[in-house]
């Protein structure tokens, strides 16, 4: 081994990712150090409960309750930000971007909420921000499409994000089960939060997303200024509806844009996706991803989007990065890290003027006449209907309805949404999801 | 823009590939030099013939007829040989890399025979040799495997690597056509090469192979040592048959390591998979890979293997690494360069001891006693049936024989067949087909 400098890594969160890590980088050290040249050490970490059982061992010397001491520790070079949340992840992480460290973070909501204050820290003070743990678990995307990609502008960027919701998607359409249940057998085995809404609604995707779109155009876009809609009221006969209809449901992030007209979308929504599509037949917790460059065509990434040791393995490689980095230098993956990662120039199209084919079920009275107001509504509101699916509900008296459009937009379907709702013979809340038309 | 310094790269040859580089990078530069800080010029191009009509314009005085000029030239940083074949692009290699230059190549041919003295001219002389574009053409899986993915070891990579193969046997199965008419068309298609023998006997998925053993276990395998089966044997009837079983056919290299014994396995085979696995749906001309390792689990990766435009993404890929690395210093991607990339503990499992299970199709006399014959030979090899499918053949008084097998080894299967084809019963060659358990 060459080494001689020693490296300082500092943890601050250790959960389940941060145990990941430190369990992982232990193994894994010595390979590392002689690949990279220099000693790295894992030096201090910073938890809640000084006191906790944990399943890695650390010397209590080690451990230390103020991750801020951890971040502005100036032994530390390497600051893994691990505790999620985001103002104290993000008082952490800025004070070590303003002291010249180097941070790696998992950290999706931080990204999204605060990810221009965090890049223009990590510009002034001279440090870095690298975050390939945040999209997609152990697909190394970020890399891919940072460097990999490289000459590739992005039409368009789709795909499952989020394993706990494909796990949920995954299970009601194989066992025929409602969202409750199987909800609460993901929570039992480990799948699903105690507190699922960040994932179920669509959120976590969303944040996701928003990095995703920044990198690929330079744009910071928020949750509030997509579509986000998530799968809770998705049930086991929507499954069958779609299966009918040739198509599979999978919730997506889907990121286009036009380059003529420099406007990208951004939404995250439940989709019906062709069957026979690669990502369609993505099953559990993993995360499949699309990305369409103009140059390489399109390509196509699956892999664990979560859990302890795939989220370790992108912590990890972002710390070699790190430290190869401060061992010989920037190298590519920290180009376009001044100025934004594209061109920045993107717009953001407003969600209502987003084109695209749509499915809703409606619960309506069963009684002559219905289908006729329906349609006319829908007629009044410039939708063309493609496909009626119409059976009868488990509760008497009432049918299912399920239509199909051709293209229109979120302005048309919306006030077309709110006529139906109003109608006597429609019973609850209309449900809508939309046809994804993405090919692979 | 902050570039200062000017960065010139050299072009050796300027056929598909060079002159897709070409294309795109005009087209990028403005970009790419405003992300990496310097300027770039594609500075001079060697080419076979000066006077042959290109779909690129280029001044006349860019070009030259002497590669070995380009890669000496002092004014020139970046030397990308794109001219296929191996001794001419050795020699070129090599004279760039002991001048301390960057060798960005596409040249999977080469890098299988000569990897070893290539890398170590870079060691020597201070260059860097670049090979995105080898392996799976736009995938950026070289730089997953080795940076993405650094936090692990590989237990298996797998996966098709040859787009024309693949285009071959999706057309075999749906059009139910023969190879060769599929092949004709593939040719006048420009999907298959003129000499297509590379391709279809399965050498340049060898060569590949060769490239991502290294890459994983620091160990140069070369074709000769692998198993290294085609596809020009395979018919209709073979598709029919794997469909029954259950299975697609795709031509495979299969990279495996027990990390208790330290035996790797590197073989290239057509292959029955499990139909509904993602890498049997994967069709015509793309790639797909699927890497696990010991921490991430597995993950895939598709995209197109081939052509100009794929091709050229990865190059200008690499090319940006390339001048990250002269402008800002090595970074990760660079790591391992001096060692090899992996341990290179693993030994080599001789090919006769590998284990596996086999589809062999025997065209027979159709008489009664000649299952029993077969039988009676697996028997002999400790060959143990999983099943039998007969039906009779277009050849009036010969039947298809398929056998199925429980899990053997190379040296009694191949054992098993020499007898086979010895029986008087038999006609002609038995066909082998491996079968692999692969899950995705």
């Amino acid at each position: 081994m060459r080494a001689s400098r020693t490296l300082n890594i500092g943890l601050c969160g250790l959960g389940t990712v941060g145990q990941g890590v430190w369990k992982h980088f232990g193994r894994l050290r010595a390979d590392l150090e002689s690949r990279l040249g220099a000693r790295i050490s894992l030096h201090r970490a910073a938890v809640r409960d000084l006191g906790k059982a944990r399943a890695v061992r650390i010397a209590r010397s080690k451990l230390t309750t103020d991750a801020l001491a951890v971040a502005t520790d100036p032994d530390i070079q390497i600051v893994c930000e691990l505790m999620g949340g985001v103002e104290t992840a993000r008082r952490v992480t800025l004070a070590a971007l303003t002291r010249g460290k180097i941070v790696v973070s998992a950290n999706k909501a931080l990204i999204c909420a605060h990810g221009a204050e965090i890049f223009a820290a990590a510009r002034r003070g001279g440090g870095h921000f690298l975050f390939e743990a945040s999209v997609a678990g152990g697909i190394p995307l970020i890399k891919a499409v940072r460097e990999g990609l490289v000459a590739n502008r992005f039409p368009r960027i789709y795909g499952i994000l989020n394993g706990t919701c494909n796990y949920i998607l995954t299970k009601m359409e194989e066992l025929d089960a409602p969202y409750a249940s199987v909800l609460a057998e993901a929570k039992r085995l480990g799948y699903a939060e105690a507190e699922e809404a960040l994932d179920v609604e669509g959120w976590d995707t969303a944040h996701k997303a928003s990095i995703l779109a920044w990198l690929a155009h330079g744009v910071w876009v928020r949750p509030e200024q997509m579509i986000v809609e998530g799968i809770e009221r998705i049930t086991p006969a929507d499954f069958v509806n779609a299966e009918a209809l040739g198509y599979g449901i999978k919730l997506l992030a889907i990121i286009t844009r036009d380059f003529d007209t420099d406007q990208i979308c951004v939404r995250v929504h439940p989709t019906l996706l062709p069957r026979d599509s690669v990502i369609a037949r993505v099953s559990g917790v993993y995360n499949a991803i699309s990305v369409t460059g103009d140059v390489v065509g399109t390509t196509l990434y699956i892999g664990r989007g979560a859990g302890q040791d795939a989220t370790a393995s992108a912590v990890i490689s972002d710390i070699a990065d790190a430290v190869a980095l401060l061992v010989h230098g920037k190298g590519a993956q920290f180009m376009g890290e001044e100025t934004a990662p594209a061109d920045g120039r993107a717009r953001l199209m407003p969600p209502e003027r987003i084109r695209g084919r749509y499915y809703v079920r409606l619960t309506v009275a069963d009684l002559p006449g219905v289908l006729a107001r329906v349609a006319t509504i829908m007629a009044r509101n410039r939708m063309s209907i493609a496909s009626v699916i119409q059976h009868p509900c488990d509760r008497e008296g009432t049918a299912s309805l399920v239509l199909t459009t051709h293209e229109s937009d979120e302005r048309s379907m919306r006030s077309a949404l709110r006529a139906l709702a109003r109608l006597s013979s429609v019973r609850g809340e209309p449900l809508l999801l939309r046809i994804g038309d993405l090919g692979d």
